[in-house]
């Protein structure tokens, strides 16, 4: 779910229209998944809209990478509140020339990630037209070790940390990535989590959104960014690594002694890369983020990547 | 939710791919929402995907009243089951060359429904694309009176009813209906609902639902089938009230005796139109709907109306 990422114009006058919070919803719009309550039971619910052409490539995608691609991403948004996933339910808007045999290659990708994150998809609606695939999952998840962690707790002096590696995933990652659900909980057992969100618009607006909902400012050290091998490979690996998007990483904030302490728990239960990217410091007037050059110099960094409705 | 409704082939594989039911799944595929548990609370979801061009068309109705179906025909999904909406997430495609004032006004329309049934838009995801609108609407629910009325509970001899009057919505009732919220929860207080189902897909199609979902057959009377007005200015009104689809009315089965009870009751609490159109009878070979002429004849009715994806 990422109504807070982008459309900022349009998400801002949709948060204006609410009024006072429903019965049973603890967060709503603006993290990656809402939370809420049915007789002391926690639910959280994410959906996600990916369309061919611009979520994916059907003419370089399969049906059942583009299907797998359309779980994982909520999958991800599961990860990025640390719960674990439950069952999802599937809309698509099938394009009329598709064949019964293209249409089981969705479902087949789909249910590949179902069966991988045991999330079962319980529900849908398909429907054709004459236009583009759209296919959208919209899933259920229940709290894993610990609450639900917002993108609104990161507090002044946390670490920041990132899992993986940053950079060029559109370049076949993207398709084809593993949601990092078993890393939250891992992460969430081993440590107090401030603040969360996975890696979808890329690390300078997601971190944007993290020091937005929590009003602080970041401070990135360029040193410290884990690049992929296809960012690596790009003009501009650090640029790659720091807007490019979708690489579906957990970004996080931690008091600086958990810090510590993945670092050195962390190797020991998990192969993941976990690198230590920056610092939580005090909200600044107008700017939120900045990064610490190799030179040590250190510079506002200017928010790019995704967005995807503007006027 | 329509997934059992069309695209018959499509659906009965994915039906077949079904491993065991999920911990926490009650019922899944094959009903208007699919029916979850959660430490003894009982959640019931559904989702549905309109698109333009194919449930409205942009260029005779407004934003508002496409945003506005979108929500309604998902609350519809709720009255189907006697289940009380709860939370909607909505995903949207917005056109490209939208406005952000067409985008607001896509919104106020779902905020409408929002607000008039009480259910608030918790999150979504907003994306945009050079197609046209596609709009996502997955809505929660929870039990009201009584347990979830699923399509499969029909029985030998119960009673048909259905409420308001059928045929002719495309018309435009389509995009302005008020979905049996409210009539819903008054006949579970009423009386004890063996199935029930929203009719989207036409009379015909969606008692054929009933029937295979009950392995009972049904036998309607064209005396007794309420017809609308817009149904009665087409050129063959019977065939439009059993056909047409979109009417987002119940259809339902009950006792003989809960029948009476309606016919006696009913028009005191209500003024919504409830008609008694015929009684479910032991399965037959081959064919599951009979119609009685109004010459007294009984004749098999075929299954006409909506069905989204053929090859």
């Amino acid at each position: 779910m990422k109504v807070a990422k982008s459309e900022f114009g349009l998400i801002e006058w949709i948060r204006r229209q609410r009024r006072e919070r429903a019965e049973g919803v603890i967060t709503d719009i603006g993290d990656d998944m809402a939370v809420l309550e049915t007789g002391g039971r926690t639910v959280l619910i994410t959906t996600d809209m990916l369309m061919d052409g611009v979520h994916f490539d059907l003419q370089q995608v399969t049906p059942e990478q583009a299907g797998y691609k359309a779980m994982v991403c909520s999958l991800s948004d599961c990860a990025a509140m640390a719960a674990v996933p439950w069952v999802a339910v599937v809309a698509a808007a099938l394009p009329k020339e598709w064949s019964m045999a293209a249409a089981q290659r969705l479902y087949g990708g789909l249910e590949k990630a179902a069966v991988e994150y045991q999330c079962p998809i319980v529900g849908g609606d398909t429907t054709s037209w004459d236009k583009p695939l759209a296919v959208d999952v919209t899933m259920l998840a229940r709290p894993g070790k610990g609450k639900p962690v917002l993108r609104s707790g990161a507090r002044v002096g946390d670490a920041i940390l990132v899992t993986g590696e940053l950079g060029g995933s559109l370049g076949g990652r993207h398709v084809t990535f593993s949601p990092r659900v078993t890393e939250a909980q891992l992460l969430a057992e081993l440590v107090e989590l401030h603040a969360m969100i996975d890696i979808s618009d890329g690390l300078s607006r997601d971190m944007d959104h993290i020091c937005q909902e929590s009003k602080v400012a970041a401070e990135l050290e360029a040193e410290g960014i884990p690049i992929s091998k296809a960012g690596r490979e790009s003009t501009k690996p650090l640029e790659a690594a720091l807007h490019d998007g979708e690489d579906f990483e957990l970004l996080f904030c931690v008091d600086g002694k958990e810090a510590e302490k993945l670092r050195q728990e962390w190797p020991k239960r998990s192969d993941v890369r976990l690198s230590r990217i920056g610092r939580i410091v005090a909200a600044q007037e107008d700017q939120r983020l900045f990064l610490r050059a190799s030179d040590g110099t250190m510079e506002p960094l200017m928010v790019k990547g995704w967005e995807h409705f503007r006027e």
